[in-house]
């Protein structure tokens, strides 16, 4: 089986890349858009056993007669190459377009038509693996969405915090993507961490409360502030919401071993360690520890992942597995890359 | 007249030194305790024109004789050498010693016995600027509950919030001292963020719901997680708490413009812009934005400061300026390194 | 006495203000060019107290009027704007366009018309002092030129090495300048040391050839190889060349002791310490350090400054203090902020 | 076949236990001195797999019964471990003890008594698989003779370049190991470049002398200067040499074209491109580019490696599979992460 990669030339196409190379599909075209005629190497020169591969223009044509396709493209761009793909090809969308159920919200946050909702590539959230089994459309979850969803599912699901959420979270520079921009130069960004999309304001938002208010069985209201830190990779999630009622320590921790226990992507830590996004660097793996502070009567959940990664092409080709029947860890790393 | 610093080798000693390099107060005794009998240049290298001057031991004996001593020690030690130094010298206390009003808070989270309250030094406070005129005694604020109260106390103060705030704040990792330790290495930090002391653990928690609970008028809840993240100087505070029943975005924003009108230190960003640490390095500015999350239905309230500066070394030189009669502003710099 | 500056939503013109803030020379116009009408604060969010001045458009009629022009432009723009402005102006120009002698040398690394040499404001070369004062023209040196010539003058004045020159150097990111440039995100600089440049073809090293053979008398010949550091600010330059027969290292040592003790900011460190950016960030100091490699036969020579301070706006401000007569030292820190 | 590691809290030991994750051999004992008795999970967070192992203490009853002993020790433990281990074991050292020949070398940089030599572990050198195919001992080369031997080796053997080298490397953190120290703090390091060792005096320099008068066929001598980067891995090394008469830049490549065609781990950048420790991040491949600055008359050779994977546990896997006649490429990365 061939798999091609639109936006080749991106992180998010660079890390698909990555993890392909060790993976049973093998590689196909590479496409891009202002990129397409240059190699390989001259962006993504980690991968000096791809340095020669030329990329191609992201066209259908191109794109066509692979068993998968996986789009990392810009918002927006995604309908019309997976309609003139046909429905027999499995389309991976790393990007936004089909990832929020409600047209409304979509309006609200992205602008424009909201092109409709596709299974949705979190395997670990109850049920969804169901979905994704055999599937040929597949909605890869935001980065920040991703941390934050598998940090409070167990304690949504099991009932024992109330839906007021307040997740504040710190990205690695890569999530912001590779389009030159003054704010993100590495002068401006090392040394410092600055907030931004606060008050609400961030495209995530929507999908958090989405996913956990699907969880809970009723609307959770989510208060989200993404900060940028001087890092390329990596998040670090801290969600907290209030206790519900008569909850304990040791209710609490049994839940989330419960949660991860047959998860091979999960790890929780043993109880006093708290994650560092260093845990997860190059891994598809998502590190976590709960605790319940008793005064401030809330629990406090903190996850760290890879954005790039289980945050996005990871989390990509482990949905990717699913529909295609192979095995789920297929290809995707346990372990991180640290010191 | 002159000042004495005890732990000139450690980081608050050195940016007190760097700050008191452009002060009217006359730089005398530099102490220490293993670093005695060594040259200042071994130790902060970045000050060449103290670099011939020699460490002394921390001893009543070496710090008596100047009209002003600071000191950054361990805690614990500060109420020895206060006693033996008497009460016409100004002490500032760099330390937690006399932070805390109610030893049952000390011994639960500092443990062994209380020394006893000083006036505490966040001349920003309503009120607090008369207390700190003229006396001889000043407790230098921990530099998150710097952060946090600063960030928090206008919507306090007119009743904008509830008191059930949720705090994630990231700071340099020279928060974290000299002592060399693994988890500080810049092999484990670089790359990096990390949680810490979360769940309520964190030493700085009574201390900031000490501070918010006095302007509240009412007891305030805080969850606070700490985090560490990849750079040497700054922290950045996330700061939420549900907004009061028909608080508008107008309301919030004119209360802040109010609040830090005629601060010298404290700067609000235009609407839509958000701080960065790098904002304030150096500087003993806090630089903050402020917004209302209609859907999640709090008020989020973002802060950075240099944790060396503000919330150390400069924080305490602004009190000291005040207890001595001297221009609040004398010797700090309003403007930050950048980039 | 007033100062404008053209340039001033760069770093280089950010770091101009914020010396001059504590600097007798009062702030003039602002200019720039695509941020022309935009407010300082948008670009210079650590000025707080030039957050509201508004950015004038370059041109000569808005830089004229003030006592001295501060140029910080890309190269090419500034023999117009001093030609406009009359020989009463003292203009600085931060820019290339004035540093080189030689015509040929001119066109073959940067190509089009050498618009001619002014007086070279490096005040610790030998005599050129005496070049600086009252001039009302100035060529700031490059930030690498700054480092390796401060590092190699006293040696080859004394004749204790041969013409035969390596340097490898470190610089941060903002030596790049704050055009948008995918290499310079900072996903890509950060956790990452890179080469450019190298092989003889950056535009710094006829410069160094320059100085160097002007201060020995004889052709310098200069393997330069520039590389980017994971950091904002700072240069580290090793500087190495042939020892002279005979040569020792006391000798070597004495020579530089002779070198920097009138020169305010040079700072040798004791023996056995090396330099590092960080005993220079924010300051215009140079710390050097040399030593005698008895078994490579290579004197070696490791210099820091900061790129921004003594490498740029620093160093304008020193040579524009002696064209003005004012204390050499005005408005220039000799600390640096650390850690 | 199973393999032991004595030093496994450590970097170096970490980084052969995360390769050997993915490599043929079986992960046996773990053992550590003062980490014996916790888990694997305190140390090496990264590696989730192996969190729950328990360490041992490093004694030859411990690392008996194994096929392969990693020893990744401080210098000077090593003899006494390998002769009980007895001459069936192959032991590979990732220590210094067994890397220099001449024991006044040793003793000149080391102190103490010459342990001996074993087969050096650095299989791209002529003629170097021959001594380690089959081998029961094998010295692993320390990380900077690692990058500057791979770099020099084509011109030298190949008689290109004068036996006078400059090298000037920077290095990540992580080269400085585990054991906290003051000047390894994050505080210290990050946005710092700072130069150590200087001068001749760092231990590789013997290491690198020997390895390239050996394919000079006479004494070279290197002026070698460490520098430690804000990074927590990567070495970027750039090392110079006086061309011979004669040397033309195309000449110069096709050699190194050619010494690095049938290399699995050495990458020839395309021309005009320069490495970056980024494209090496946990990858056992070395990145090259090499120039030929006609002016200064020098040939420059940039080369990037990460420390720990080419620069030790690569380095020792690469010769252990020689060594137990497995692939030479089994278990190690080809690709780095990025960004």
């Amino acid at each position: 089986m061939r798999a091609a990669i639109a936006g080749a030339s991106g992180y998010a196409g660079g890390e698909l890349l990555r993890l392909l190379l060790g993976h049973p599909l093998e590689i196909g075209a590479l496409t891009a858009a202002s990129s397409a005629g240059s190699l390989l190497g001259a962006h993504q020169p980690h991968l000096p056993l791809l340095a020669d591969r030329v990329i191609e223009p992201t066209t259908a044509d191109v794109l066509r007669g692979h068993d998968v396709v996986f789009l990392a493209l810009p918002h927006g761009q995604s309908a019309a190459v997976a309609t003139e793909l046909g429905d027999g090809v499995l389309v991976v969308d790393c990007g936004a377009d089909f990832r929020l159920a409600d047209p409304a919200e979509w309006e609200l946050f992205y602008g424009g038509a909201h092109a409709g909702t596709w299974p949705y590539g979190l395997p670990e959230l109850p049920g969804q693996r169901d979905l994704l089994r055999g599937t040929r459309r597949i909605a890869v979850p935001g980065c920040y969405p991703t941390a934050v969803t598998l940090a409070l599912f167990p304690a949504f699901a099991a009932g024992l915090v109330e839906p007021d959420v307040v997740v504040v979270a710190a990205s690695g520079t890569s999530g912001a993507g590779r389009s030159p921009k003054v704010n993100l130069l590495g002068s401006e960004v090392m040394g410092s961490v600055s907030a931004y999309g606060a008050g609400g304001a961030h495209r995530h938002t929507p999908e958090m409360v989405q996913n956990l208010s699907a969880v809970a069985g009723r609307e959770v209201r989510v208060s989200f502030t993404p900060t940028l830190a001087p890092m390329s990779r990596g998040i670090l999630a801290t969600c907290t919401a209030p206790a519900a009622p008569g909850l304990t320590a040791a209710g609490l921790r049994e839940t989330y071993e419960t949660a991860v226990k047959d998860e091979p992507f999960l790890h929780l830590l043993p109880e006093g360690a708290w994650p560092a996004t260093a845990m997860t660097l190059g891994a598809n793996t998502a590190v976590m520890q709960v605790a319940l502070d008793e005064r401030a009567g809330r629990v406090v959940v903190v996850i760290a992942i890879d954005n790039l990664t289980k945050g996005t092409a990871g989390g990509a080709i482990q949905s990717a597995n699913l529909a295609l029947g192979l095995p789920e860890e297929a290809g995707l790393p346990l372990n991180g890359v640290a010191p």
